[in-house]
């Protein structure tokens, strides 16, 4: 078998934890398969690499940043690379760009373009464990990006896809995917199997535990991925296709996401094109908006509301200000206090009560909704983030998950 | 003009020394003068680095310590752009790799090959300031390889040298070169100018201002070099051909190097190829031996002795032991506290009585010579380490260096 590990940064976040994650790898390789490891940077190496970027500047040029950031990685392969070696195993660590990892020119969120294997498929045919730098590609100029928030899970995902690997392992400090966040809700339960729909949403409504890029990408090249813990052999979540799992659960998990932020423009002209230039603008800065709500029209003009990541937060503002005149909106607000709860099943477009049944979960607790969106296999729910761990906690019993 | 300018580790060990160089970078910029900055890893980091590879193997691989080492000067040439920009002019940052300075395939001590400077050609011509990593370089294989000891001094001349630079800038934290440390001897003098030659024996018999290697490139593409102080605007000391230079000095400096070993081979077989056998395996290493004695013959055996930089010992004590049996030598001893003591002077070739100042100069102090070597232009003496400093003290007083 070929198999991808990726191990992320609290995994590798000290000597004695590299030469773990080396001790595991060693057994891997040593049963015959071909493994290639991603890893991410030691524990918190890149938020310390943050802060001295702080000290000299209040708005790094992105390029630099990138150029930094991308250290983090390069020490971790390197240092993972000679603890395998001290199990008398051929070790090689590769740079993103080593690695022929191709990316967009977009920096600090870099998408992948194309993977270039050459040099990996020849190290693993001379028997060697190839050690790859997570989050980090090269540009068509040469210059290094970064793939952003979650970018080691990508690395792992696309590699695996490249090289046609029989499964991808995210190796992370949980058991695997929970029914909702363990921290917040005591009873909650490791899922066994998850479909690549209810992980995508899980994910983009704040799971942590693996990135919806990585998700994606795994969907689109039908990579299996098996989430599970390095600090223990528990078998963990499997991560795939619908088809062969056993029974479809009406309702899978619940996620919060704590990094909200509400923003709200006043008077908008109701003019063809107005929410064009408004949310193009935020597109170019490479903002993503998450839900968007249009109040009722009152004298030709409309109140729009919309939310993002809470730290883009100032970035909106700026860009606000500048388009304000070109707009014609008379001032906007916004509220960085608040948080989405959701619930995920991919058996919920076949049982219409769900919604119900969340609304009145919530209003049982006095949690004023602010904003609702739903899909086919979720519904979201804007909520004061000071009442989020209230509400995941009332989702959580209401849909009975401690017994799934 | 075309100013090259490399900054050392202490001065860029901090933010607020980073930006101090940034305003200078700034101001040569802003005086309308091209400028390529090369710079170290701030302050301890790679002390650091190494500290941490330790933590994980005894032995280990030199290709992935050079991958770990590497990311010092990554992080600090992003950070000097970032605060170069802060003065509203273009910055750009590149690796060793990007500035295309292509090395043989030796890991840890590397030899600059070639640099094909096209990108930093064209950065300068639309008006930045580049910022290239010094120490660093890549191989054919791709891989990121450095320059050892002093490689920063190299990667700067040999950059000045590519570009066709009016002039190279070393900074350092004193004010130029001195005639012999000015932390040994107070009143040491600082020089206004030397010649590459004197440089050359100065660095390569322990002055750590400049390494030996920049020098000699410095000599063969005649750079002219300036050594000065980044806490300060005083002039430093130029080096560069001896033609223009106002009087030629017998004497230009002392220096010394406490790091030193002796090592001595008893009983070594008086045959042909022996001594290629002993010092090519040293070679083949990467181990520089220094000075070489061969004592009088006695029964066809002959004890050989040789000085080596201390940190090279143990290695050293590895390739005995494997060639002990070969070359049929008896046993070997060593002793690491040595110290090289020298005197320096381009006139020294036309004066004949200065070796016999320098005996004069260190009997009167009772010290001993354990090995001695001489050139046209430097008398170098093996003595006991903890009678260095007594030793510089007398020479530089026996010379009058004071009063250059």
């Amino acid at each position: 078998m070929l198999i991808v590990q990726k191990y992320g940064g609290s995994s590798v976040a000290n000597a004695e934890r590299i030469k773990r994650v080396a001790g595991r790898v060693a057994g891997v390789k040593s049963e015959g398969h071909d493994v290639v490891v991603v890893v991410s940077a030691m524990g918190d190496t890149t938020d310390e690499l943050i802060d001295l970027v702080n000290s000299i500047s209040d708005s790094p040029a992105e390029r630099e940043m990138d150029m930094i950031l991308s250290t983090g990685e390069q020490v971790s392969i390197g240092l993972l690379a000679m603890a395998v070696q001290n199990h008398g195993l051929g070790a090689i660590s590769m740079t993103g760009p080593q690695a022929g990892i191709q990316t967009d020119r977009v920096h600090t969120k870099a998408r992948i373009k194309d993977i270039q294997c050459d040099r990996i498929k020849e190290e693993l045919a001379s028997g060697k464990v190839v050690i790859v730098a997570g989050f980090q590609g090269i540009n068509r100029y040469g210059d290094i990006t970064t793939l952003g928030r979650g970018g080691s899970d990508t690395t792992a995902v696309a590699l695996a896809a490249a090289l046609n690997a029989d499964v991808c392992e995210i190796y992370t400090d949980v058991d695997g995917v929970y029914t909702t966040d363990p921290r917040v809700v005591r009873d909650a339960k490791k899922l066994d199997f998850i479909t690549y729909d209810e992980m995508l949403e899980l994910a983009h409504l704040g799971a942590q535990v693996l990135h919806p890029r990585s998700v994606e990408c795994a969907k689109m090249y039908n990579i299996k991925l098996h989430v599970r813990s390095s600090f223990n052999n528990n078998p963990g979540t499997i991560v795939k296709e619908a088809g062969n799992m056993e029974k479809k659960l009406v309702v899978t998990g619940v996620a919060h996401d704590l990094q909200v932020a509400k923003f709200g423009l006043f008077d908008v002209p109701d003019r063809p094109g107005i929410a064009y230039t408004i949310f193009s603008a935020l597109a170019e800065e490479h903002i993503n908006v998450d839900m968007i709500i249009q109040s009722a029209m009152r004298n030709e003009v409309n109140d729009i509301s919309f939310t993002i990541a809470a730290t883009d937060l100032k970035r909106v503002q700026s860009v606000m200000k500048m388009i304000k005149d070109k707009v014609g909106f008379s001032g906007f607000t916004w509220d960085d206090n608040m948080a989405k709860v959701s619930v995920v099943g991919a058996g919920m477009v076949s049982n219409p009560g769900v919604a119900a049944m969340i609304f009145e979960a919530l209003s049982s607790q006095n949690i004023n909704l602010e904003m609702i969106s739903t899909s086919e296999i979720k519904v979201s729910c804007i909520i004061k983030a000071s009442q989020a761990e209230i509400a995941v906690k009332a989702l959580h019993d209401k849909f009975k998950m401690a017994e799934l």
